[in-house]
């Protein structure tokens, strides 16, 4: 096995709470190795600017608690391209780089995957998005947090529906996957989940808001995945106004305070555990996997199978939620 | 001077964090005066659909730190009519009723001011909004919590923005004041504060945001009071998309998460001792009287006085936010 | 299997955030099934005092997300012994109760599983402790809050001792066991933990101290829980300023703000899923049983198995906490 | 008058949540009028230690929501001989500094006071303590933040003192000053509030403890300051003890969370305008005064007089804590 030296770390995609907490455990895991740790500006797009700078213990002192990511993130076309990822390899092995750890979603997965494959630098990839559907973890980093901002925005426009009996229909975020609606859901006592796992019959829905309404149940909350097959809260509201006119409909869109904040105990934990494991992965000649947590465990996914995936919702969640916000 | 038996509070209006806390001091101001205290729900409304009930000490335990109001809310277009005041009267005198308190906004202090003269039930109104705008006091009860909650919510969005360099423009409410974008506006750091109070250049806003972007000073938050000229969020991000298409901009909405929570230890504070003083005014027979605090004083307005009021806004606080944020 | 008609529900012990989403669930999913759902106060002592109430889908409402319980909490001497439980069956037998749902901690469970071998009501159980130490589940209701809580007021602490240059000494609660200690200590990057689970040598901690006070890292946070067996924060910092008197050595116990506060989505979906599954139980004649949560899936463990449980805490946690704090 | 050119900021004494939101006003404000401005480390000690370095507008980026001091402080003893204000002096002017803002509390203004009459340096002091309790100011930075802590927590305390019927004696910050007790005591609703400014006389507070024992109120809090004559938190639950045995009396201390946080919205403000009001003073030849906000204006107070200050509290306010805790 090829003895490992200098390690880099990026941050690439969505950003997602958690993620300084990951970068502060690869950087300290890997000082304690004695590696060489570099820091990466900007994901992927940084590497082939060349904006990468030896980090230190104390480079990453009192960020475990902080939001966002030192290290910036961003989108990069070009290292789609093949032209692309030649460049970030010659720019990395400047810096005799031979590991390289991506704390990111899939979409950054699967850039590091065919840089690994083409290019003699091992990739490990770190699960980092609020949105929690990446295949071969229980979790990812910063889904907890973003669900208890989500319940705390929802909490307090609970206060408010109910001064005035109002129906509100809450959107969260979830492009692809409902976990948040899912959970921030089922946590706030919504009466109806909307999310793209399932298809929601709308009239279902205002059908019963009309049979709630006749027996003077008028607070109700919905909240709806961005990403649901049928346009999200102002959309659903529309229509729903459509066919209730009488109901005092309003909306909210949570948007982007579900990515930030400082990160929940779970997510700092997670993000502490998977940036050593990455280390340790490495230096033990694993290479090009995404490091999950299986029934608490440290599980390898290979790079090119760490997919978004829609995980099977167990219908009886549904259930659950009629039956506890009736 | 009649004497004072039994007295009736209500919140009226959009709800803001504090009522309860104002309702309990009335509750139990009352009760050790020896005053019967009966709630009304539903605001006017509820005078109209006698929906009046008798509080005890009990019946205001543990809310003070409670968002909403136990009370609730509504607002009542039959109230506008004589016909309407008319029937609240003859509903409160079934309950031998000799005073109200009335917490909520201008518009709930208009329909008051009407019912006292009409009527010989003497009226206090206390501030309840979260828009600040009361002519009459400094500060209303709501706002200090409105605020915070923004600037928990600008924190986060600024952590996202500082990861990616993005331009947010996040909305505020405010339909005709602009007291919480300023406030939030100048706590969070934010590079630009739209309010209706004055009038904002967007050309100017948007050659400054070309200028930043030459300097590589991409992360700018504008904080835009909903009634703002321009026309909110959206509309503001439209035109800066349309002349800064390179620039990464979103959009944020606060919304309704503005007018929940828990209470400040300022609003909690500010809604007791007004509540008790409420009582106070009433006892002493001082009628038809907004309660304010105007340099830590209690202080009265005449109803027909505390109207909506755009205050003068000290101009050295838009020289402040220019320095301060560069 | 004998039909189920009338169940109760009573929260037992040291109360839990998340417990009343647990009592809703109860209710609510009883209600559902076309049960009758009664609540009893103050835990086995209101069964002794006859403090036994029917509940409607309505008594629960808006408490998802409360801190406490309704349902108030006690210990109780009387129901340790045989008459004290022949008095709590005789008293649930005036109200047909068939099925009875405790929701507390292993003492409770305790006495569930004496009364449930004594008379035939058959007792479901539902971990809600903070401290996480019980077998047969993964996790117990208020255990994420309360670290969550612990994290919370730790930053703060850290924003002192940081700009100070302080050794901060904090206790968690945790009097059996330290989960609360570890994973409050992991996610703030304390420097050093103590638990009950492990010996801790404070000359090893001292001599670190004294190491890192050379090197100028003066800034130190220690975690202790309430149970280790040095005896707890101040001990522990009187022994730290024997030895280094120099370092300016700060005690912080947190003590009963990690009991209460608005429940985190995990301990609200728990709670909500935990509740929901002990009247599935009871429905299906499974009698006697604490519900717990292992690797996602519900878990029965007999009543007398449900033990308060030192789990074997992974020696390479303490490996990742010094490596990374450092 | 002479022109200004260099001007140096440090913060002193205790941590208040605030402070850095001052740093960033000052340095943003100098910079923005050609000032050159240098930072000191650790408050007097750091001019003594020439711990003075350079800031630019980016060094305050991204810290007016940061709880603690970027600039760290201290409390420093050479500073109270003349021979440490010379050596002060010394270095001051080996960067050519002609203008120091403090920020700190009337310790540090002492200190302040008496440079800037030995040497020719003007000194601005602002007003950064969480005890408010100095002379000239109607707010210092840092109190806002602290009580809100101090609620949060107390909130926390009451939930579980309301699940459990519980006795609490809450020790709040305030060696000499009363605020924080008194205001979060209002703010939660407190039975009882204990603060030097005012003798309690412990047996009436238990007398009134066994009167509502009688009528089945248990559930008490009451809010200790730590300066308060009877000697604390501890101490007063020692002495209820001991004439209410029968009442499950607990203690907890809240501690230095009061000191760390996030800053609130008002904090926030003050600290920007008081850091601005800081240069501008310097720039008017305005000189030796400590900056404060009196009925929401700029107020300038000799340093000599901005001593600690117990203000008379209206004794009405006891009367609300009576009459709205019942």
């Amino acid at each position: 096995m090829k003895k490992l030296n200098n390690i880099a770390v990026l941050t690439s995609g969505g950003d997602a709470p958690g993620m300084n907490a990951a970068v502060r455990a690869v950087v300290r895991t890997g000082i304690y190795h004695q590696l060489n740790v570099f820091g990466v500006m900007y994901g992927y797009r940084g590497i082939l600017k060349n904006e990468i700078f030896p980090m230190e213990s104390k480079s990453v002192a009192n960020i475990i608690q902080r939001g966002g990511t030192i290290l910036k993130t961003a989108r990069c076309k070009e290292f789609y391209e093949y032209e692309g990822r030649k460049k970030a390899y010659e720019n990395l092995k400047k810096h005799n780089i031979d590991g390289l750890v991506v704390i990111g979603g899939d979409g950054s997965f699967n850039g590091a995957q065919k840089f690994s494959q083409e290019f003699d630098i091992p990739c490990i990839g770190l699960p980092g998005t609020i949105d929690k559907d990446i295949a071969g973890t229980d979790f990812t980093i910063g889904f907890d947090t973003a669900v208890n901002t989500a319940i705390e925005a929802i909490d307090k426009i609970r206060d408010t529906a109910d001064a005035h009996d109002r129906l509100f229909v809450i959107e969260v975020m979830g492009r692809d996957a409902g976990y948040i609606a899912l959970h921030s859901g089922i946590a706030t006592g919504a009466e109806h989940i909307m999310m793209p796992e399932r298809k929601t019959e709308l009239h279902d829905i205002i059908e019963e808001l009309q049979a709630n309404e006749r027996r003077k149940k008028l607070v109700n909350l919905i909240v709806v995945a961005e990403g649901d097959e049928t346009g999200g809260a102002n959309e659903v509201a529309r229509r729903i106004k459509e066919s209730c006119p009488q109901l005092d409909t309003r909306v909210c869109i949570l948007g982007h305070i579900q990515r930030g904040g400082s990160p929940t105990c779970t997510d700092r934990i997670l993000a502490s555990r998977m940036g050593y494991a990455a280390v340790d992965a490495l230096l033990e000649g694993i290479h090009n996997v995404m490091i999950g947590i299986v029934n608490d465990k440290i599980h390898y996914t290979p790079l090119d199978k760490a997919v978004k995936a829609k995980q099977e919702i167990d219908p009886e969640w549904f259930k659950i939620v009629k039956i506890l916000a009736s």
